[in-house]
């Protein structure tokens, strides 16, 4: 948004959170400008938007008064205000769920069509063609379809945590399943914990609930011990939202140590974790997971099969105590009237109970050694180094030559239809600009390294 | 949950909030009882299941004292405190969700599986199964499917609204759809209009964002007027949630004149209004919609295809002002990255339109009539008179003989295998505890009419 539309927002959010009632004085101009530190000229614009709107309306020589007094954005407003920077935490999602097929997207955070297994998923769908009527047609069970509940929970005993299935909760996607964990657990103003660099989207989601987000520093073996006992103790926050496998930026995974610190901190100060693994089938074996040396006590483990098998179908899940998933089915209720549709739920259960799957991915395993391998070896001549070799996932952590800004290559190559993912858009501290992330999986394109080196050279 | 399961959730919800730290001492038991009116028997099992926890401790004639501060349930809290009356706005969802097959159930809210359009739905997976690529295995664009949203911008031009693409967006249903309005216009505190009564989910929904539900009777025209502007003056709500078509449960709708009145009283107050237009294509002809006369300026039209083409699919959409959907755009890719799954958009595409879909709705109408005589006709002896006979749908709002409760009858025939909708899980005041809301494609089932006689005799 322009920062005309900002002041507008600003403005209208005093409106309706009661703070300027009908009849009364508008900030004055420069006022205005001061405390949002906008030009005035800005300002004056933004008033005579809003005068078009008939929210305030101008009375000579005195300034401007609320005339209507609308319902406006309030949860909002934080994402909002981040749209000023056109670095902020949707600048990636928007580039690529928005993106013109023809862009080159190594900053994209998923795999291309041609990777996923997309005969498997033509076959589910042939079968779902003849699924029983009620299938077809009816809401679901409040927990979801138990064909895919039963398949999460033989994978969670193969982990070594025996759970029931009224421990597995299918939600629309695993973002929906963070969101409700935040609804359920986290007041507006409280502190969560996230790791520093980490997913873009965790941070517009906190956004969204106005809570403090406060960051640790995440090292090649996990979270920076120290700074977390350190936050522990200074912010007592509630939540820490984080993955433990092939880490998002940075592909890092937890080592035993860390994963058994950070449980015991945790459980020393009350601490909840969301174990976000919806990486885990990218690895060629399985590290540590603090789900799995907790059982599920004080960790909440989400996941999704977007990455895996398709984006499109749009499925997620919990797995937590009962008593938390049953808290978070009545929820799901209010708040959705249930969860992912059946349907999506259904095709997942075949795709991933159907023998292909281990093989498919296998198979892309490997072509992800090979792709990664080829971007180091394209990328380390251009100055940019991998901050570690992930073991597995499709993504590089690469950091830049000292003194370039990843926001400023990621303008220009978009400009050249190359969509890249600059570190600060990871960083609660914003202290990344010193690098990109990677997708090894497009980047086969011959373009993206003309272009990088073009935008690097200035 | 049971009295003691709340006591417990209380005293966590201290402990959550700050209000109880570590080591200070928990309210006596008398005290406790006292002030959640519940008895001193109930704490003390409370107490003891939260040391058997580690949550408090006892020490011996001191009481008990918090041992460890976990995160806990906030925001859902209202929601559990109505858990405690079995006939909470969860008390429908979750007997008709989870319902075994063999439950008849005229007080479910969707037509049985043999009404639905199954073939067309089977018809369109197998097309489905044929997508391009892309459509199998990606995210899809942040609006949804163009294909569906230029549907309901044709549907929304035969109504007389001009609306661009960019008003459309489409969501996980149409639940979630009222969810995200409701985040992004209305805070912790705020006041929320809605019928009374009103879809029990809209309580359920309204109670998970902490608002103050104010009701406003509802009459076979529409709301009642002057309690409207009265409330309008009296509590200044920011949002008025509502059915103009074949309201539910009284299966009424709106008249020309009240949908003109409520927009004035809305323009004049500043009033936002959601219009859910769930049952569109139940009615023989388009009544008066608020969205159509005010022309999507401050009413927020939101639909989904659960009704009429399959609650299976999992989508519905938001209609609106553009500045409102860029909001709830970024929004909806914060809290579920992204909405429906792009699979279910494309199928209910695919349904809508093709030829079969009218003819369809032709027959359900046809249908319909005919169940909606027969259920009257074996209603009325009973002495269960309808309130309105609606123009279509498959409600019957029904009053019961003077001195019946419905909630007492509901829990005597959910006991013979018959699941009725109770007036009272309709009704913010609580005022209809002598009406049951039938759905009239659900009584072919003789049972339910013995049942019924035996439950009203007692």
């Amino acid at each position: 948004m322009t920062r005309t539309e900002s002041v507008m927002g600003a403005i209208r959010a005093k409106i309706a959170s009661g703070a300027l009632g009908v009849g009364d004085r508008a900030p004055s101009i420069r006022g205005c400008a001061r405390s949002l530190g906008v030009s005035p000229s800005t300002v004056v614009e933004a008033y005579d938007r809003l005068e078009a709107e008939g929210v305030i309306q101008g009375r000579r020589g005195s300034g401007f008064y609320v005339a209507r007094a609308d319902a406006q954005p309030l949860s909002i407003a934080p994402i909002e205000e981040t749209r000023e920077h056109d670095l902020d935490p949707f600048w990636i999602s928007k580039q690529s769920l928005d993106a013109d097929p023809s862009l080159a997207a190594p900053g994209c955070g998923w795999l291309p069509s041609d990777w996923m297994p997309h005969s498997a998923l033509r076959r589910g769908l042939r079968g779902l063609s003849r699924a029983p009527e009620r299938v077809l047609t009816q809401y679901g069970s409040t927990r979801g379809a138990v064909a895919l509940r039963r398949l999460l929970q033989a994978r969670l005993a193969d982990e070594g945590v025996a759970a029931g299935l009224d421990q597995f909760l299918l939600t629309g996607s695993g973002t929906q399943a963070i969101d409700m964990i935040c609804r359920l657990l986290v007041r507006p103003g409280a502190v969560v914990l996230v790791d520093d660099p980490c997913y873009f989207n965790f941070r517009a989601l906190l956004q969204a609930h106005d809570v403090q987000v406060v960051g640790v520093p995440y090292t090649a073996a996990g979270p920076d011990l120290a700074v977390f006992e350190q936050r522990m103790v200074e912010h007592r926050p509630q939540l820490y939202i984080t993955n433990s496998a092939l880490h998002n930026p940075t592909g890092a995974s937890l080592s035993p140590q860390v994963a058994h610190q950070v449980l015991r901190a945790a459980s020393a100060h009350g601490l909840t974790i969301v174990e976000d693994d919806i990486f885990a089938d990218f690895e060629p074996t399985p590290s540590p997971r603090l789900a799995v040396l907790d059982g599920l006590d004080r960790v909440i483990r989400i996941g999704s099969f977007s990455k895996t098998l398709s984006a499109s179908v749009r499925c997620g899940y919990v797995a937590a105590r009962p008593d938390l998933i049953e808290r978070l089915v009545d929820l799901q209720i209010a708040t959705n009237f249930g969860g992912p549709s059946p349907l999506a739920a259904e095709l997942v259960a075949a795709v991933l109970g159907g023998g292909g799957y281990r093989k498919h991915m296998d198979e892309v395993r490997r072509r992800l050694v090979r792709a990664r391998t080829e971007a180091i070896a394209r990328l380390t001549p251009l100055g940019l180094q991998p901050w570690v070799r992930p073991r597995g996932g499709f993504y590089l952590w690469c950091r830049l030559p000292e003194g370039q800004d990843s926001g400023l290559i990621a303008r220009r190559c978009l400009a050249e239809g190359v969509m890249l993912a600059p570190g600060d858009t990871f960083s609660v501290s914003q202290s990344a600009a010193g690098f990109l992330r990677f997708n090894v999986a497009h980047m086969g394109d011959a373009r993206i390294f003309d272009t990088l080196r073009r935008a690097m050279a200035g």
